[in-house]
């Protein structure tokens, strides 16, 4: 099996690092005029997954929002995971869990994706045997150092002992975990989530994080540009997996609309880069 | 409906506080000659259910042990949460979701059970919408403030500006959205979680809490015992909930034998909150 992060850098070149959040929120389901049911969210999936075909190479639902229906999301949610798969995609996860050592593993023993997003809480050092079961499978993580979201900057700036923040105490870790991987100094499967948003700390985060891709949320309807990425994520372009949501699914239900907004995104997304 | 903190207080007069962690681990499950799948599962929740009638009144299954078996084991948590509110006892789903607004509000609305944990690394007020749903429905949470695992205590006890530390002040956060809610000084909705195996630290936090039950994970093969509580927690018994798994179910899976170490130890706390 290809381990996440080759697959990642596959998809890279044969695409873009462009990510299409797939949100089936109560507000997205009315404006397609789809019931606010699991049902819906499938329905809702397929039609985004159709549109992203040939032009997206990597997919992240939002678990809650299919959670949300009980047992039959979740089931739709696994169906979403394995169409992502058959469709020559990745899936991210995006379902947040952090929690203790033995727990942690159940939960990614649970995963069907390629990776899942973690959250830090109870430590790095809690997260480990999760990971140690992800790199088995050939599966990857991204534990959120540093989120889009201005309610975050209290923790994840609040100071240790050492004088680091926590959210720089986070990416030393991860970087670390990666290194105890593999002396090669490609990225590893532990990435790490920074907000796009944020504009003057994601440079410096980046930079301790080597070994890293960067899943970059906050993209369009939260108020970032992919312009503004090039001028906070300086030279690390690269290994930056922005994602956006309603920007590339609120054109829809008309698939020909998405696609529009999708190539647009994707060719902008590229041009940057090699900027 | 009545408010999650009322029918605690009505559990804790009629049983006690004591809650059972029903957590079907591989290795609880292969002890019990269980098969490890989603039927297994459920057929060990209903002997500790059994077990637990009439000497337990709060049940709090981790999701985890369920999610690994895919929707199906979604399903059967559902119908665990189902059974513990026939057998009138109380549920606490231990889950740790934590994210920002609009997707919180999306897990809070999936709650089948009378109240979920939660985790802040994307700041206590991205949960502010969730836990207005949870209100809303008469339910409640419990937010990890100072959790029972040693790699937890970097972050947990690093300074923000004001020169808190992040569990004081999410403590804080927590007692002023109870405050919020209700004038009146008797516990509210918004719990807390402190790991009943910190031995100087707890106290503190507790004080800080004084309008919040508090969920104390680790007693018996954590670690921590029930008379330890009375010298960590001090006069704050009546509002600390213990969570016990293994020391409970361990002698299972005869019931009997269960019903012995449940009853010891209800009986214990019952003591322990008297002398």
């Amino acid at each position: 099996m290809t381990a996440f992060a080759e697959r990642l850098q596959k998809i890279a070149a044969e695409h873009s690092t462009l990510c299409l959040g797939l949100d089936p929120s109560p507000r997205l389901l009315a404006a397609w005029e789809l019931p606010d049911s699991a049902a819906g969210a499938r329905e809702f999936c397929r039609r985004a997954l159709d549109a992203a075909q040939g032009l997206i190479g990597i997919v992240k639902p939002q678990a809650a929002f299919y959670e949300r229906f009980g047992a039959t999301g979740v089931a739709v949610l696994d169906e979403v995971v394995a169409e992502i798969r058959d469709r020559g995609q990745l899936s991210i996860v995006d379902c947040k869990r952090g929690d203790v050592a033995h727990t942690m593993v159940a939960y990614c023993q649970g995963l069907k994706g390629n990776a899942m997003t973690l959250t830090a809480y109870l430590g790095f050092a809690a997260l480990h045997d999760g990971l140690g079961e992800l790199v088995a499978k050939g599966a990857g993580a991204f534990v959120v150092v540093r989120s889009s979201n201005p309610e975050g900057s209290a923790l994840q700036r609040a100071r240790l002992e050492s004088g680091d923040t926590v959210a720089e105490h986070l990416a030393d870790e991860i970087t670390a975990y990666n290194r105890g991987l593999d002396a090669d100094p490609k990225p590893g499967p532990i990435g790490a989530v920074i907000g796009a948003t944020l504009e003057d700390e994601a440079l410096a985060l980046v930079e301790r994080l080597p070994l890293s891709y960067i899943l970059a949320p906050g993209v369009g309807a939260q108020g970032a540009t992919l312009g503004d990425l090039q001028s906070r994520f300086g030279g690390h372009l690269g290994r930056l997996v922005p994602t956006a949501s309603r920007s590339l699914v609120g054109p829809g239900p008309d698939i020909a609309a998405m696609r529009r907004a999708m190539a647009g995104a994707a060719e902008e997304w590229q041009r940057l880069q090699t900027d």
